[in-house]
């Protein structure tokens, strides 16, 4: 058991989920749960997801040795500001946002000397949101990535990590700041993508949206799924990975911008070559046991 | 029973679908099957899935009521001036392309009087190929999209409609120039995204190759499931509805740019309202029963 008591600020998808998990995983865990939303609130009281609802940020924090912030990225600084003073000592904070370095810029300036901030990004989601959506196996055979600043206590570390495991996932430690590029490219662009081809696809006069949504299945359909996810947390994503995410849609649209250029000028070769050699990232993913090789694309309904 | 014996030009994923579709909904149709690859009619012919296999795709025309051209749309024209001289009078040519008006201007003009065109377009698919990808239900619950050249015979669409809903697609008849937008916005341009940014990532020099791989779950590995379909049909899919696709292609760019904008000036109103409205499109095509509401972006191994 790493953690005695542990207090989970926000209740959404991954709070609910990550309440659901410790319950299950780790009974002996006394678990604290703060959410600003009070039909949350409510909900989670009637889903009896946590032992102790507290009133505000900081009673939730008060005697945990574990605070996780759970909820978007903008409300970090404010919060971390909120649960500073009712921290215990070694009272470990951490987090489960998809952007990393603004973590430890926006929450480690806030904290006492005695508390140890390790930032964490478990790779997992769905496009639901709220604690009606969470589910107990979330992070079972997923990544949990954490991300402590140069001269975090080692036990901090090792006691977060025992807390991922103990929830099914495999731990990795990362710089933050390749966190935020790795995560640019395999998360962050492909929900910015998402969401612009379907605000394009919404926005045509020539086609209606009734077509759109009949057509779907010819591809687009998977991007609106990615594009469902919750508009809050991905708006502070992009806007805590600035720098990162503009860089990767730079290279991104180079690239596209050469597909297109092939396509202008009837050129077969290149648009054949870029696309076969696609097929052997697909099957890597496959071969990790990061998807299945079952046809999904065409998934029966 | 819409056609006593049809040819199937083509045994790949979808002409191998209707091969096997076709057995089992129409079972006294004569099935006569050719290919280029000799690879491929070993395997069919091992499988069973046609009454005869033809050494040449004017002999497989020879006698059939229906001939289907189930190959690359770049492979159209040739093909249609094999099979002109072996057509019988009133027999009817289609296709199973994905854009439209290019199979008309590439086949209309190679055909005797005597035969009748009726494109179509089956919305359904997966990311895998040949043969043994094929299955029975493909078509089960799709969209099949006729786009007959003014001028055809009703009795000729007719009969093409009747096979379609034999083996379970709901038809629609349109134009075809209106068909290729439509499919640009919601196929075409989907997949063009998908292989450009699959394409991407496997360029960085900063993230390698093993953590894209790894961290695949974050949005990624939906992108490369789509970017993994067949690189031949792809390139000829773009060539043959270059204009629509670049269209589309152009106002996505000008979409995305302004979300680039967004987020380098750090505007999340902007954000946050587009990404909002996505979730409403999303809301629709699972209403309209083109997907499930099932989390599937965090889905389970």
């Amino acid at each position: 058991m790493p953690f005695r008591r542990i207090a989970i600020l926000g209740l959404g998808l991954i709070g609910s989920s990550l309440a659901r998990a410790v319950r299950a995983r780790l009974p002996d865990v006394a678990l604290v749960g703060f959410d600003r939303d009070p039909a949350v609130v409510t909900r989670v009281a009637e889903l009896g997801l946590v032992d102790i609802l507290s009133p505000s940020a900081a009673a939730a924090a008060r005697g945990a040795e574990l605070v996780v912030l759970a909820t978007p990225l903008g409300t970090f600084a404010e919060l971390a500001q909120a649960i500073a003073p009712a921290l215990e000592p070694d009272a470990v904070v951490s987090d489960v946002g998809s952007a990393k370095q603004a973590v430890i810029e926006a929450v480690a300036p806030c904290l006492p000397a005695h508390a140890h901030l390790v930032p964490a990004h478990p790779v997992a989601g769905t496009e639901q949101s709220g604690p009606d959506a969470g589910f107990e196996d979330l992070f079972q055979g997923r990544w949990a990535i954490l991300t402590p600043p140069p001269g975090t206590p080692p036990m901090a570390v090792e006691r977060v990590r025992r807390l991922w495991e103990a929830v099914g996932a495999t731990v990795e430690v990362m710089d933050a700041r390749h966190h935020d590029l790795v995560l640019a490219i395999t998360s962050h662009l492909p929900h910015l993508i998402a969401y612009s081809i379907v605000g394009t696809a919404s926005d045509l006069e020539s086609v209606t949206k009734a077509e759109v949504i009949k057509y779907s299945a010819g591809g687009f359909r998977d991007f609106t799924r990615i594009a469902a996810s919750d508009p809050t947390m991905w708006r502070d994503v992009f806007l805590m990975n600035r720098e990162a995410v503009l860089e990767m849609l730079a290279r991104f649209s180079e690239d596209l911008a050469a597909l297109q250029r092939a396509i202008r000028w009837g050129d077969g070769e290149t648009l054949f070559r870029r696309f076969a050699a696609s097929r052997a990232i697909r099957r890597a993913i496959v071969e990790a046991g990061q998807d299945t090789a079952a046809p999904d694309f065409g998934r029966r309904r």
